[in-house]
């Protein structure tokens, strides 16, 4: 197969998302600390980005944490969080088990080449998001790929009528999660440091005179002026 | 770019991954409920298999559950484990803190072709193998093709001095921890159901006569044959 790309199907995506975006940012549905990692991608012609999550914690209700049917998210947060928030939600009942997950960024992008998916795939790797891969492919669509860590946790807090976390164990479970919520956030910085040295390949015109006329600077959006302050950042 | 595979190089590899996989085979070193899969996959002359685990509980020592450096498994089963196990890990002192992962299978396969390569995404997504994508590709090695579910779970027993599982608790975290190795079996049952009724779409005569040679008939690994006894099946 020499897949082909339908380049103005590609592109119109690519418009409809960018629009998305904006709508997203501007009621505030976007994660803060993505934004400069999903300007930068939308800034070289050949990438669109589609959803993208910078790293959370949850506790949900449902027989296992990836259940989506007969599961219901009782909590969710994009920034670190406090045992009076856990023991606030272990006092109301449960109608399966309830789980704390908390996991790192994963985006989803799109390419209208085989070349740049793997070059994509290949900065991806630079950046320490190892469970990164082309998921599908598509001639309108194009090359869908998840960038994604493995950096996630999911601990059982309550199943049936048992609950597993005393007050003591869940101060360490909570300081835990947070630190976990935290070494994806390191994810986010070092991709943002990778991409930003490395990305646009080719500039799209149509982005960079937008982003100019909002009068954004990417800059300003680099994760590490959010977090670099709270975490340590050995290895990035 | 068209990518463009160095054949002969790409079927050398698939001929010493094959000689591999007998000799694992051989010392027992291969997880028994996934050799029916892996031979179906094999059989197609434009795919060969590389590393892949059935699903397993696991016990580490480490700082994260995803850490390789300063990080050592303590536990590792691919059956589900008794409580008695795990209390006799519970004894011993830790370094870091103690993890308990149950997880799904996981495999790695390359495929000569970006068309063949879209196909094995498809039926992996028919199988409920949501997390596949293809993580690399290479003129010799091929596309490579990570097939996985999210059936995962990281539960903390101990970190630091302080004990997160007292016996009661750890009971139920054993049995959930048994039960999503099933999940994870399940998976794989799936799996050999569709691969079964679709593979290969160009048989590789090699094989086929090997498997001959060797009396060797795939329907004897269907997983089913391992698990359908002990488990619920009613999504599959």
């Amino acid at each position: 197969m020499s897949f082909k790309i339908n380049l103005s199907a590609w592109q119109r995506r690519k418009t409809e998302f960018w629009n998305r975006l904006w709508e997203d940012l501007e009621i505030g549905y976007l994660d803060e600390d993505l934004i400069g990692i999903l300007l930068i991608l939308n800034s070289d012609k050949n990438i669109y980005t589609l959803s993208s999550c910078s790293g959370r914690i949850t506790i949900s209700d449902s027989t296992y944490p990836w259940s989506r049917e007969e599961s219901s998210v009782v909590f969710k947060k994009h920034i670190p969080i406090t045992i009076n928030e856990i023991l606030d939600i272990l006092k109301k009942p449960v109608v399966r088990r309830l789980w704390l997950n908390s996991t790192g960024p994963i985006l989803h992008l799109s390419t209208n080449s085989l070349e740049y998916a793997d070059k994509i795939l290949s900065l991806a790797r630079k950046a320490g998001l190892k469970h990164s891969g082309i998921i599908s492919m598509n001639p309108d669509k194009g090359y869908i790929i998840e960038l994604t860590s493995g950096v996630k946790v999911s601990h059982l807090l309550r199943s049936r009528g048992i609950l597993l976390a005393e007050e003591d164990s869940l101060r360490e479970i909570v300081d835990v999660a947070n630190e976990v919520l935290l070494e994806g956030k390191k994810v986010l910085i070092r991709m943002f440091k990778v991409f930003r040295s490395e990305l646009p390949w080719n500039p799209d015109n149509n982005i960079v005179s937008d982003l100019k006329n909002r009068g954004i600077n990417i800059d300003k959006y680099d994760p590490y002026k959010i977090y670099g302050k709270i975490i340590r950042l050995d290895n990035t």
